[in-house]
C-alpha cells in the first residue's frame, strides 16, 4: 500500500488550521509525506499542500475538511495521476524539443496528446517521437475562427493543460476563458520588463546586462498573468538582438520546464495574479 | 499581545506528529504564523519548526510536546531574544566589516559583544563602532595557550554564537567542544573543492571558471563541518590567485550574512553533518 | 619604470584600426598589458581599451593617434590616477555603508571626498570615517534651489564622478547636464522592470520570482540611463514588499560596487545609450 | 565576398605583439571582425584569437604570421567550416538528446556523424534523427580491448571532437593519446569537488547546497582535464541523491552545450591544464 493523495487548501486564515487539517488526515488513516503553509497576511488567506501516503477514500476526506474549514474554503483532493498536455507552439524548435524529449523518455508524471501549431515547420520533428501533429493554419481566419479550430482538435484531447511552447499569436478573452487556469506560456523576458513582441529586440535596444525568461499562466492581459518561474542570464554589448535571442533560448526552455514540473506535482496554487509555489 | 515564540523538534518520525504538535499548540492558545517540516526518510528522522503569535508558558508547553512526542525527541522551546555574538578575526576587514556595520544599523535581532583578534590590524576600525575589540597575539603560544586566552576572554560575554569572519588559524577540538554547533565559519571555497590554506591559490591553480565561499558550522575536521549556505560567481582565466581573492570577497560577506541570518532567526537545524534549513 | 596608460578610443570602424592604434603605441615603447575592442556593426562605431606600461608622453600620443584615426575620434589617453568621488545619500544605509568601508580599507583607486544627504540620519556614521558629511535639507526649497546648494557643496571638491547612493530625489536635467556622463545611480530593480517610486512594492504586486539592481548613468529620464550593471536575486510568494526590500539590499550594494570598480578602472564607454564594458 | 577565417597564437610573450600580427592582417587586406588577446603574466605566455574577413591565402599568412612572431609560437589560422563531431554515451538521455536536438536543427556549425554506445539503450531514439548508432558492448572484454573496437569505429568517421555524453567509463591513457585535446566530458559535479564515481551521491552525503556540472577536455588523470565551462544550481536538505541527479540533468546539459558552442567557435585555447576561452 502506498497509495498517495495530495490536499491542497485555500481558505481564509484562522487560528488552528493546521491541527484541524492534520487531524481529519490523521483520523483517517494517512500519513503525512511533505505539508507546506503560507499564511498571506495581507489578504488573511490560508494556504496548505499535504502530501500524503496511504488509503482514504476521496469523497470523505473531502467531505471532513469541508466540516472543519471555514466557509467557501477552496479545498482539492488530488489522486496521484498522469496529466495530459497540448502544446502549441509556432515556428521556434527549443521549447518544443525539449518538452518532446522530457515526455518521450517519461520524465514527468504527465504524457503531451498532440502538437498543434500555425505552421507545418515542426511537423516532421514531432512525427518523429510518434505524436500527431495538427497543422492549423491562421490565414485568412480572423483570430476567432481561428480559435474555434483550436478549440475543436483541443477538445479531442481533454487535456489538463495547454502549454504554449513559444507560440506567437495573442489568445482571445474568449479562448482564455474556456482554459481558465489551465495554459502555460513561456515569454521570453523577465517579465514585467518587455511586455509584448520582440522583447530580445527590446532588451538590445535598452542595453540590458541580463536577459531572462517567464513561465506564467495566460490571463485576459498580455504577458500580465500569474508568475510561475522566472530566470536569467547575463549579456554583454557584444550581442546583438539576434544573437540574444539564441542566447536566451537555453534559459527559455529550462525555465518552462520547471514551471511545468512544478505544475504537474500541483505544487502551484493561484493567488489572485499570483502563485504561491510549494 | 503578539509575543511570539518558535518550537524545533526533531525526533524519530512516526504517523501523527503534525497533528499531535498543533494539536498542542492550539490547546495552548497559540496561533501559527509559519510552519515548515522535513521528514528524512532515509534516516527515519522528523524536522519541523513553527512560529507562533500568542502567550504561552513555556515550560507548560516543553512539558505537553514531550508528552506526545517519542521517547529521546529534541524538542526546543526558543523565545524571540537577541542574541549575542562575538567575532574571531585576524587580518581580512571584509567579512568583519559588512558584520560591523549591519549591528551598526540594527540589521538583526542580535548584538555583537566583541571582536577579537590575533592582529591588532582591524582594532581602529572596530573601536569607531564603539565595540570592544581584544587583541590577542598567538606568538609564542601553543594552540591551547592561545585558545585559553580567547576562551577567557570569550567567557565574559557569553556568546550565543561565535563567528569567525576570515580567522585563519585552525581550532583545536578542544575548543571546538567546548563551543559545539556555536560556531560558524566562512570559509573561502565552494565546500568541499579546496578545502585548507589558500583556496583561491588553489582555484587559480586547478583553473576553475567559478569561486565561492561556504558558510558551516565547524567541527573536529578541518573545513568538514555542516554546511549552512554557499554561492559562487564566475571568473575566468584572466584573473590570477590574487585577483580571485578579491572578487571573491563579495560573494564571502555576503554568503556569511545570509547564513547568520538564517542561524540568528532558528531556522538552522543541525541532522548528523549536514543542515535542514527551513 | 611602471607607468600606465589607457587609451580609449571611440571612432567610425574601418579597416586596420587595431593596426595603426598599436603601431602608434609600438613607436612609442608602450607594452600592450591588456587589450580589448569591440566592433558595433549596426551603427559602424570601433571600440577600444588598450592599458599600457612603459613611459609615454600623454600629448605626443594623443596627437599621434588622433593623426592616425579617422576624424572625429574620440580619443582619451588616461594616466593611472586616483578618482574623486562625492556620495549623495538619503536616509538607507548599506550601500553608503558598503562605499564608505571600502574607501576606508583603500579598495579602489579612489577617495571619497565627502557626503551629502537631505537628512542627518547618516551623519553619526560617516564622520566616524573621518569624512566630511553636508546635510542639507531639501524642506521649503524649490527642486533647483536645492540643487543650486548641492553644486556649490559638489563644486568645492571636483569630483570625478558623483555616485547617488540610494539617492531618493530626482534630478532635474539641468543638475543631470551640468555632471553630463559622471552621475552614478543604483535602481533598486532589473531595470526596464519597476521604474520610479517603490520598484519592491511593485515587484510584490506583480509577483515575481526574482528581484535585481542596476547601476547606470543617470541622464534625463528617470531610470533611464545607460546600464553598467545589474544582478538578480530569486525571490518568493513568502515575501512581502518590506521583506523584499531587506533581501534586496545585499544585491543592490553588490551591484553599485561592481559598476563604480569597472567606471574606476576606465572600463566604460559609452555608446549611445548603452555601454561598452571592457 | 564574406570568407571568414579564425586566426589563433600562443606564443612566448614580448612587445610589440599586437602591432606585428595586426600588421600581417592588414597588409594581407583582411578586416578584423573581433580580436580578444590575454597575457599569462605568471608564464610569460602571449594569446590572441582573431576573427577577420576578407580573402587571403591560408598558407601565405601562415607564413607571414610565423615570420614575425618569436620561434616555437604555435599559430593557428582556422577556415570557417563545419566540424564533424562523433558522441559517445553510456544510458542516460538527457545531454544526447539535447545534441541531437541542436544538431537536427543545425544550430551549430558541426554535424553529429555518429552515438557510439556500450549499451543499446539509445538506440532507437537516435534514429529517429537518422543517425548511425553502433552498440558496441565492454562485456568480456578487456578495457583495452573495447577501446580498440571503438577507435575502429570511430576511425571511420574522422571526427574533429569526440564527446563524452555522460560516457560512464574510465578511457586508458592509449585512447585518450590517440585524440588529444579533442575529447570532452560532461563531469556531473562541479569539479575539483566530487571527482570520480556517483558525485551526486558524493554531494548528498556532504550536504552541500550548490551541486553543478563542469565540461572539460580528458587528459590522463580522471576528472583533472582543462575546464571549458562550470555552472551550478541550489538544492536543499529536501532533496535525496537520486532527487539530486535529477535536478541536475538541466545543468549538465546546458554547461555541456556551453562548452561544445565554444569549442566550435575555435574560441577555447589550451594553456597548460587550464583554457583561455575568448
Amino acid at each position: 500500500m502506498n497509495k498517495s493523495l495530495t490536499i491542497l487548501v485555500n481558505c481564509t486564515d484562522e487560528k488552528g488550521l493546521i491541527y484541524k487539517i492534520t487531524r481529519v488526515l490523521y483520523e483517517n488513516g494517512l500519513n503525512i509525506v511533505k505539508n507546506k503553509e503560507f499564511v498571506d497576511e495581507a489578504n488573511n488567506r490560508f494556504f496548505m499542500r499535504t502530501e500524503t501516503e496511504g488509503e482514504a477514500d476521496q469523497k470523505v476526506l473531502l467531505e471532513a475538511l469541508t466540516r472543519e474549514l471555514p466557509p467557501n474554503s477552496r479545498i482539492e483532493v488530488v489522486p496521484d495521476r498522469k496529466k495530459k498536455l497540448v502544446i502549441l507552439a509556432t515556428k521556434e524548435n527549443h521549447c518544443l524539443g525539449d518538452l518532446l524529449m522530457r515526455n518521450h523518455f517519461n520524465e514527468w508524471n504527465a504524457e503531451i496528446s498532440a502538437v498543434i501549431s500555425n505552421y507545418d515547420l515542426l511537423k516532421d520533428f514531432t512525427e518523429r517521437f510518434n505524436l500527431p501533429y495538427h497543422h492549423i493554419p491562421a490565414d485568412a481566419l480572423s483570430r476567432e475562427e481561428h480559435e474555434q479550430l483550436l478549440i475543436s482538435t483541443i477538445r479531442n484531447y481533454e487535456p489538463d493543460y495547454i502549454v504554449l511552447a513559444r507560440y506567437m499569436r495573442i489568445l482571445t478573452p474568449g479562448f482564455v476563458h474556456q482554459y481558465k487556469g489551465k495554459i502555460i506560456n513561456i515569454h521570453h523576458s523577465f517579465l514585467p520588463a518587455f511586455i509584448g513582441a520582440q522583447p530580445y529586440r527590446q532588451a538590445y535596444e535598452r542595453g540590458v546586462k541580463i536577459i531572462g525568461a517567464t513561465a506564467h499562466f495566460v490571463n485576459d492581459h498580455l504577458d500580465e498573468g500569474p508568475i510561475i518561474c522566472q530566470n536569467v542570464i547575463p549579456v554583454d554589448h557584444t550581442l546583438n538582438a539576434s544573437e540574444m535571442a539564441k542566447a536566451g533560448k537555453g534559459v527559455e526552455k529550462m525555465v518552462l520546464a520547471q514551471a511545468l514540473k512544478l505544475v504537474l506535482e500541483d505544487k502551484v496554487m493561484l493567488s489572485g495574479n499570483k502563485t504561491v509555489i510549494f
